[in-house]
């Protein structure tokens, strides 16, 4: 079982009203952030804490989790354990001290804007408390505070996607908007995880995803887990798929959808998704909380695509067959699929146009894309630049 | 290096006016069938040679050579070679011997209908012959008219396929309808080697091509010994990669044509590629020798769809990454990527309907899908059950 130095093995803690463990939570007895390593999944299910908020730092940047809301929460959470690190009384050494264990946080992934913003509400919060003491109470009921109103956010995103699951009906997602990456029952995946606990019968494609594979990975894992029927189709097959009446719905995540337009940035292969369910007459929805609306830019054009390393396209990673039978378990290890020496383009991100989209699922309803700045007020508008999300 | 042990590693030669050493070829000194080991590519280049007819066979099986008009000419020359095997004189021992080699051959890929048709020419051409010795010259001389033909068919496709490639252009390709598949130039990938040729300069796209990732593999691995520039794109990639007007042409391959309707089977992933062409105004070319065309079947509806191993969705197959400047030349294994015991749906093939078909290339011309028909005659048209290629 391969941990890293900085991570300590634990057994996880259910929380009431859960759809399992929480992805990402906190132990005040050890002052440790409580993480499923989500580098070894799904080929081992470990649970890990880490020791101090170093370790938490070091954690968010090798992605033992990964994720916006499941990030911010691990940042919210280093920042408070940090702070609770401090043994003294003098509040300026004190106030030195909370400065080095934001700034280790925010290196962790410089480019993200979600844990920035959850380590503000912390800090925002301790601020109020006048002692050293009392200031760390305050950072870890921040915390607390932040993730349990992620969960809870997600938790409302499925309740109003609910009316989207009939019985017998099968819809497809595309890469991971589970649990993992959030704090409790994800974003696409919410509405499966109630509806499953509603005793609704429906059956879920995830498509594989290339080229970092979440859907066969990671959404099939948490669906398994769940006891929810599903099937993994390669990202070739979505064609034939809707071609043959199999899909009814597509529901999706998304990593930013502009308020003005209805525009939708989601993982690499959404795009064609909404292009071929048009095509087939099947709906197209995509599942975000309310953080995932950016009010500020103007146009699509606007949004820069993550490019990221041509490897990840010419490799495969995965746990090596063994014969069936064997009790070996092996580690799981990169592959060279593609040629040797050709190279591979790899956008991380694609933009689904609003006029693809039939409906954006939020916590607060269920909106056309051309609706959504019209009801801004309800769905958290914030005018300046702060609001971008880039 | 992993050589089967019926297998004799060996050197491939040049013939003329090829792009290479033909994938398939005849050594008459050694009596043995000559191939470039696919199963190896495109970790290992490896060129084998076949001692008898029954490695031949077991080459097939084992898809050592794949790709209907490869593995057509493998078993033409397999036949001719257990032919020659035979050192008597005696007709009828002689006959009985011709019998079980063509049965060996036949049964190595038993539903393939391509070598059942090329083995039957170079029956009907040793018939011709009195004794065994004539026989035997007979049959060696019509496998290799056979393969000859076919090589000669796939450069006449080029030619014809010229008219599409002009300076500057990009264009998409999908899975494997190159060189290794063919016994040389390939059928999409052959206007594009003569286009090298020329001088013309242009780009190709490749998809990688999930489950089996022949175009990561297999295309890349051609287009980089052509010395022809190309980039991996993932599946996923191809929506933006055209939102971004970055292709100006698709041009694909196809395992059946229906010559009545001009509906195109082709592997797994090129519905969509159409799908996604039409709504951007990309061309969409299908280059095919006529033995691909099916002139019996009267609706894409009686087309059956393999479906193939789950596990080949589920896994990736690939050399372990090892560290740069390593020497180690690591073996390719299969690896699971996918969540263990999550299934997983594998359609080996997809039907376009003719409408999202731009062109049909063919070594005696281009058609419209809808003009197959009217130009049946010169397209090698057939009358009766015969020429089903289920």
């Amino acid at each position: 079982m391969a941990v890293d130095d900085f991570l300590r093995p634990m057994k996880p803690a259910m929380k009431g009203g859960s759809t399992g463990p929480r992805s990402v939570s906190f132990d005040a007895d050890t002052n440790s952030v409580c993480l499923l390593d989500q580098r070894l999944l799904p080929h081992r299910v470990v649970w890990v804490r880490t020791p101090d908020h170093r370790a938490t730092a070091q954690a968010i940047r090798d992605m033992v989790v990964r994720g916006a809301p499941a990030i911010a929460a691990a940042a919210a959470y280093g920042l408070a354990q940090g702070i609770r690190e401090y043994g003294g009384r003098d509040l300026r050494r004190f106030r030195a001290h909370v400065r080095q264990v934001h700034a280790t946080l925010l290196n962790a992934r410089p480019t993200a804007v979600d844990p920035t913003r959850a380590m503000q509400e912390v800090l925002d919060a301790m601020r109020r408390g006048r002692t050293v003491p009392e200031r760390q109470a305050l950072a870890l009921a921040a915390a607390e505070e932040f993730a349990h109103r992620s969960a809870l956010e997600c938790r409302a995103l499925g309740e109003q996607g609910l009316r989207l699951i009939h019985d017998g009906i099968s819809l497809l997602t595309h890469c991971n908007a589970g649990r993992l990456a959030c704090v409790d029952h994800g974003t696409a995946t919410a509405p499966l995880y109630l509806a499953r606990e509603r005793g609704i019968k429906f059956h879920v494609f995830c498509t594989e995803t290339r080229p970092r594979s979440q859907g066969a990975a990671l959404t099939a894992w948490e669906l398994a887990q769940a006891g929810i029927p599903h099937t993994i189709v390669p990202d070739t097959a979505v064609g034939l798929l809707m071609q043959q009446r199999r899909v009814d719905l597509v529901l999706v995540g998304s990593d930013r959808v502009l308020g003005r337009t209805g525009d939708v940035t989601n993982k690499i292969g959404t795009y064609q998704l909404a292009v071929l369910a048009r095509r087939h007459g099947i709906p197209f929805y995509v599942a975000i909380p309310l953080s995932t609306l950016d009010w500020h830019l103007r146009s699509p054009r606007q949004i820069p695509i993550e490019e990221r390393d041509a490897e990840e396209v010419l490799c495969a990673r995965g746990a090596p067959v063994v014969p069936k039978g064997s009790r070996i378990r092996p580690e799981p290890i990169t592959v060279r699929v593609a040629n040797p020496g050709s190279p591979a383009w790899n956008p991380a991100f694609d933009i689904t146009p609003a006029e693809l989209v039939t409906g954006i699922l939020t916590p607060v309803g269920l909106f056309k894309p051309g609706e959504l700045w019209a009801n801004r007020h309800a769905l958290g508008y914030r005018t300046g630049s702060g609001t971008a999300r880039v």
